[in-house]
């Protein structure tokens, strides 16, 4: 078994051992080698093949699963970065910015299509593996879609906005974790508690974004606090505020909605706390993380070996970073 | 057997029954039902469900195979149309003109999950049409990437811009027919065969269509002649033209190019001509035409199957609309 650092210094190697890219046609695939080399947390491969290790040693399909996995959340964050008009990602140039929006629109295609090719080369269980991404894949565009209306509404519920964040995160991060177990030849009650897992940990992650975002420590998140207020983004703080809050402190924020960034912070901060939403929002991570680590202990295979699954759930939901 | 027209009416029929997709979320479902609606001649499905009639009765496999290689065909197009700064497709308004930039994108990548969707539903043959899909794809993508270049680059040879239509245009549909062949059980030489008859058919197709934007009727085309003169197109013609012409006949053509339009689509006309390219594009469609039909031929089932696919090459080949 191996750990997350491990895993995560394993999949690089094998990334780039596997060549994904061809080296002719550069002006398509540079663009392509860029990007995936920015890196980010692999979240996803490594849950798959922690997932897999759930239940023996790691397979190959487990490998084209993990590539599949990520080069598709790749495609999906070159074509949200064009559609959030986002010029850096991970503090690096995004590929429209960097390219152009044709090589944004392109890369992000045939990278679509790569994720598929390495899915395809699944031995096991193939029909039963696509047919889970394949749905999950489409949740994701729906999840995207919803992300991109909500920013146009003036009204959205707390419920709506954690559907959304349930299609658009955590379906990927559960499909990741249930391909490997069931390439892992896991029982389908053992996958689907693993896809529970997966779903719960998502939410509970994507919440405690949105937290720190707002009453992180700037020293232990490297950000400084209220990216997403001055972004005026619909997070559960905001949602849950705005639904809490008297007319009196709604129209009290809205006066310093202009007023400059430092002094819109506090408000802003001031008021999550008056509304309670800060303390929800807490409620919401406890809820969401404790029912994760429910999923994961009723799977049935022997306690050692859950152990780095365990790390992993510790560390996406309990960091303050 | 049934013959092309009696294939598109039960395909579009069929498209119908299967409501690829939901009703919810009309915001990215909507425009995606409305450019498939848009219709066009359904070549490429329908060349499938052909091939497979090749060797006997249509299988709920090639179906399926034709619902994919359609919705990925309308996917690239709707991508292209962006790429292109295209406000129409068909007379019809394009997806991201009528919809915006968001909705081009994300309903294109919706829609290229959902060809993978159809395809993964494949009983028989999967990982072999998969992996023959998937090659396609992303030659597909490959061509796309050329014609943008083409279009900056100074110098495009005529080779270059025959390998960019084979990519582009000729491997989606040969990709069709070699599904549904395979799909019906043919051998892998049968299989092979009716590839290659589909990369010629596709090459001259697309010369043909070349030569008609020139020099078709338009009586019979219903189209303007010279839209590509106009639009400054590398077409075979040009390309061709200007690797024949003398300095004195490319300065003179580019002395004219500022004239106006119907005097600049005569001057060019004149220069095809006198460079003879309009005689080397017919050459070129009757090179590729032979090749094909000769392909076809090759193809060892009994003559009489072959009669609906020998009616559709000539219906692509022979047009001159």
């Amino acid at each position: 078994m191996h750990s997350f650092q491990q895993l995560v210094t394993l999949f690089d190697e094998q990334l780039q051992t596997a060549s994904i890219f061809p080296t002719t046609l550069p002006s398509l695939y540079e663009p392509c080698n860029y990007f995936l080399g920015i890196g980010g947390k692999r979240v996803r491969p490594i849950s798959c093949l922690m997932a897999n290790e759930l239940f023996g040693d790691l397979t190959e399909d487990a490998w084209n699963a993990a590539f599949g996995v990520e080069l598709f959340h790749n495609f999906t964050l070159m074509h949200d970065d064009i559609m959030d008009n986002a010029p850096l990602r991970r503090g690096k140039q995004t590929v429209h910015e960097r390219n152009g929006l044709t090589a944004g629109i392109l890369c992000g295609d045939v990278v679509c299509i790569k994720a598929y090719q390495q899915l395809s080369k699944i031995k096991n269980s193939l029909p039963q593996v696509l047919q889970l991404f394949n749905t999950t894949a489409i949740e994701v565009c729906e999840g995207q879609q919803l992300d991109m209306e909500f920013e146009q509404r003036d009204e959205v519920t707390v419920e709506e906005y954690l559907e959304m964040i349930t299609l658009k995160t955590s379906v990927l991060l559960a499909c990741s974790l249930k391909m490997g177990a069931i390439l892992g030849g896991a029982s389908e009650a053992n996958a689907q508690k693993i896809y529970e897992f997966g779903i719960n940990t998502g939410i509970a992650f994507q919440l405690k974004d949105d937290y720190l975002d707002a009453f992180g420590d700037p020293n232990k998140t490297g950000k400084q606090v209220g990216g997403d207020i001055l972004a005026n983004k619909k997070t559960f703080l905001a949602l849950h505020a705005s639904k809490q809050a008297t007319n009196k402190q709604q129209h009290i924020l809205a006066e310093h909605n202009e007023s400059n960034p430092t002094s819109k912070i506090e408000r802003t901060l001031e008021y999550f706390v008056k509304t309670a939403s800060d303390k929800a929002c807490k409620d919401a991570i406890a809820f969401y993380s404790t029912k994760a680590f429910e999923c994961l202990e009723e799977v049935i295979v022997p306690a050692s070996r859950k152990k780095p699954m365990q790390d992993l759930a510790t560390f996406l939901l309990e960091r303050d970073y």
